[in-house]
């Protein structure tokens, strides 16, 4: 951690900040320049706080000089990861997908879903992707949708994913024996969650939208990591609300940065008919797959999708 | 709900939005222009979802026109709400606050923060407020953190607030009796939490950051509201990261649109010593109160905030 | 337009917004809902402004139903524009580009940039895209940039682009007979500017980066092309500031509204280092070419850029 | 400045920063951590442009210490600036404020403004204000308009400032000889206006809104200060676009980090109905006064918003 003192900071107050670096363990370096003084913490800074620095008298700034996740990064495991959900493995290969319904879980779309997901040789059927910000337009995706869920993939021979936004809905999700858990973009900062799939062996697949910087993303996935649970895929979402967004820039960095397998759900990025530009671009910059949703009369042909076709 | 087409929707297209507005019991009512055709659906909108519209062929955007949020709004209930929690108002009268800690939560620290409150003529102890987003400085506000909160507000005749930030802790602050809730900014989306929190017969304070705008955070006290617990308090923490933020027009829109007390954290908006300033600036556009963090060797004088000194 | 009064909004207000529109040309078609009174105004709306209705009694909000842009919209004109600078064609068939320099515009680095665009095969080279937010190092790319630049040019042979971001450098680059202006992203609300080189008859390369919108950029981009000049070509210049940034569903949805050519400028997007995976992405979605920065050491190939070679 | 190395950073790569900064005139600390080699550049660093040492191999982050702006800061002048404009001083003492027209700049509207700032006791009549987005409603505040304004200021003895948004009318405004600049929130990047209005013996007011950072906010100002021209005055126009947006704790955060006097546009940044709110706000923060759109019919009190009125 790098600790810039204000310019009119005293002596005792830069002594006290280095007093206190050096009671963590941790050495301090202290260089004058011409205009600040700055005092490096050298060490083992995860241990660090900024904010207990930025509130000590005469202190500017503190800045980390390493991020706060490991696990997940690609300086710990420079090879990409594979993660396998059912029969299809996401990661360090071709591309895979999963498709399911994001809207309306009735068994008979949750069977038409199936149906397209099975017709298109698909393996995977996922069921989530509701919006909770209305109270009056509010459902859960509770333990009647689970089994629904579960019998549709069933019917078709297809392994399942479901959401869980609430970790007393965990227990259910293990004895349905789902082959894998989808965490929706609103619960990204529900550490408990994140924790509570930490610890259960089963690939989660961890969604994000854009009010979660991609560090937010890294360290929500390291909170999952740091429980045991390893088998981590994340899938961005894009831009919430109005209009089409999704960001190829923070695909590529994140790509640089994580060794974690990455997906792209178009079709919430940008509709169904944006969604097969944004599939190539996800797929141009290093994402590892898509998760598409099928609901509606949106004909997506997934292989095409794959296969990167060239917006028309 | 306003459907407008875009340009080239065929007359079929149109039939269609027509025809769906009245299978849901509005009435639909088609005005043509020069470039555009526009669908009004008049009636009780707020079971209509634009997103099913505009994923209809021909639908360039849906717009609703009235809001989601109904219980909390001024529009329901013009005169300002006032809520008790222990011997504190808020709401209606004269600004009251609450003190606490934020990052120490050990017994010592909790009974300084208890010290301070009561020396400053406060009545009411809170603690919570803890940032989890690193996975190695977690830490919960959990049983033990709870146990000695209440504790500590006892041993000066206080009355204690307790952050929640899962579902399952619930019956923990029910058995320790707390005077209040107090959900951190993380939460706003934790719908299963916003739905748990209704049912109780507690005082909620929704606090809120930057994260989220000011609608999504009516949105969310609709949430606690529509279960039955209408004794919701508002507390504005400011834009959260790097710098000072504090949004005024955003804290005076909200004193129009809804009833409920608003509070202000000062020092999680601006830190200690843009505190005094920010203080200031939410009593004069409204603000019924202020949530003051104790923590640490700041010398905040609350009757001094409250009283909105002019910033130095 | 579509004026949405408010809940307590009296009749002799209603009748005031409706003889307004009426006073305008258009006809007021006035709908009363449930909760609200809505109006619209059908007709000629862009000659209305929707601050003038919100600033009437009992008025809610006023929303536009057609976008202010007109020419550059793929409404007015379905097929792709293709816009020839120097040998160059942007736009409606392979993909092209023109390289450079954005920092160091010292004759030495203007012609290793030259020599570096005419051995890749290029024909066009820019100058330009220093960021002058120092006042400490701030460097106009002013009369004696622009001959540097054209003599560089002309010694191998290539077409000269220049960077314009002051209306009274207009007639220098007229004089030195540049085959292209490029307006730097800051420059997208310089009205005066836009305007000026919209009379003259010279290809237009607009930069943006994310302080714009899309619609901001088509509004720029119609400023020019209302003046006359339709030989326009947009650049994205990405997310400004720390980290990679382009939004890939904007793109897509840029090409779906308007038929003017979409560049890429996938070095000030990305770094030397993430360039390679912008680029395919930006071609994924359908742009036209690439803007790139050769200055320093990093050796970009424009073949391979332009070929869409996936990221490694 | 601050070099962080990436882990992976190589000897010759370090020895590289290391040179690039000695050649510089600076000294190089190089100091190891654990995980990352950090190297201080001690000296005069305004002459460093972090983006030449990120393009280095072996960098990760290059990090300024001190800002880019000095004549503006109150670390070079811990007193309030005061700027007198005609007879109204701004800094340093009671708040002061001018007012105008945003909209309408016919001779019926200025005088009807010059009519409202006269009886309200104010000295000072401005118009400008106009928002140019749009190509079909656009209007310069050109010569006509100037000439219009400073006779209708004449008419009642107030002194006049008038909008100047392009450098080739700054001769006109010179002639008319107004009492001060007016610069647009969409000037604030505009730097070849800045350098212009540095150069001349009037005081400037320098708007901003949301789209421009409190940083980039001084650094325009600095601009102008280099010049020679210190008689700035700054005046937040509040969020632009939908909804009251009027940012208290940046508002704070100026006070305390520059010495120029602050104004703000209530009207601008919430509306007529806010407005009232805002101004108190402001001026609890530190403002030295504000900007008074009197456009239309709304009946603003100035004394009253000056006095800091509370939100009813």
């Amino acid at each position: 951690m790098i600790i810039v003192m204000s310019g009119a900071a005293r002596q005792a107050e830069i002594d006290a900040v280095a007093a206190r670096i050096e009671a963590q363990g941790l050495a301090a370096h202290v260089s004058r320049g011409s205009e600040r003084t700055v005092i490096g913490a050298v060490g083992q800074e995860r241990g660090l706080e900024p904010a207990i620095f930025e509130s000590m008298p005469g202190v500017e700034r503190a800045l980390r000089v390493v991020s706060d996740y490991r696990i997940v990064s690609r300086e710990a495991q420079p090879e990409d990861s594979a993660v396998r959900i059912g029969d299809a493995m996401f990661g360090g290969g071709a591309p895979a997908w999963l498709g399911g319904c994001s809207h309306d879980w009735s068994r008979q779309a949750l069977a038409g879903a199936a149906e397209k997901v099975w017709a298109a040789g698909g393996r995977l059927l996922f069921a989530g992707g509701a919006r909770h910000d209305n109270p009056y337009r509010y459902r859960l995706f509770g333990v009647a949708e689970m089994e629904a869920l579960a019998e549709a993939a069933a019917a078709r021979g297809l392994a399942a994913v479901a959401e869980l936004s609430d970790p007393r809905l965990l227990d259910v999700c293990l004895e349905l024996d789902f082959a894998g858990l989808l965490l929706p973009p609103a619960c990204l900062c529900n550490v408990e969650l994140l924790r509570e799939v930490g610890r259960v062996n089963k690939p989660v697949i961890l969604q994000r939208n854009n009010r979660s910087t991609p560090e937010e993303w890294l360290l929500a996935a390291e909170h999952v990591a740091a429980g045991g649970n390893h088998r981590i895929v994340l899938c961005d979402c894009g831009r919430e609300g109005d209009g089409a967004g999704l960001d190829a820039g923070e695909l590529a960095w994140l790509h640089r940065e994580t060794h974690l397998p990455l997906l792209v759900a178009p079709v919430a990025a940008g509709g169904a008919a944006l969604a097969p530009a944004l599939a190539a671009a996800a797929l141009a910059v290093g994402a590892s797959g898509l998760l598409l949703e099928l609901d509606g009369d949106a004909a997506l042909a997934p292989s095409a999708l794959l296969a990167g076709a060239k917006h028309g």
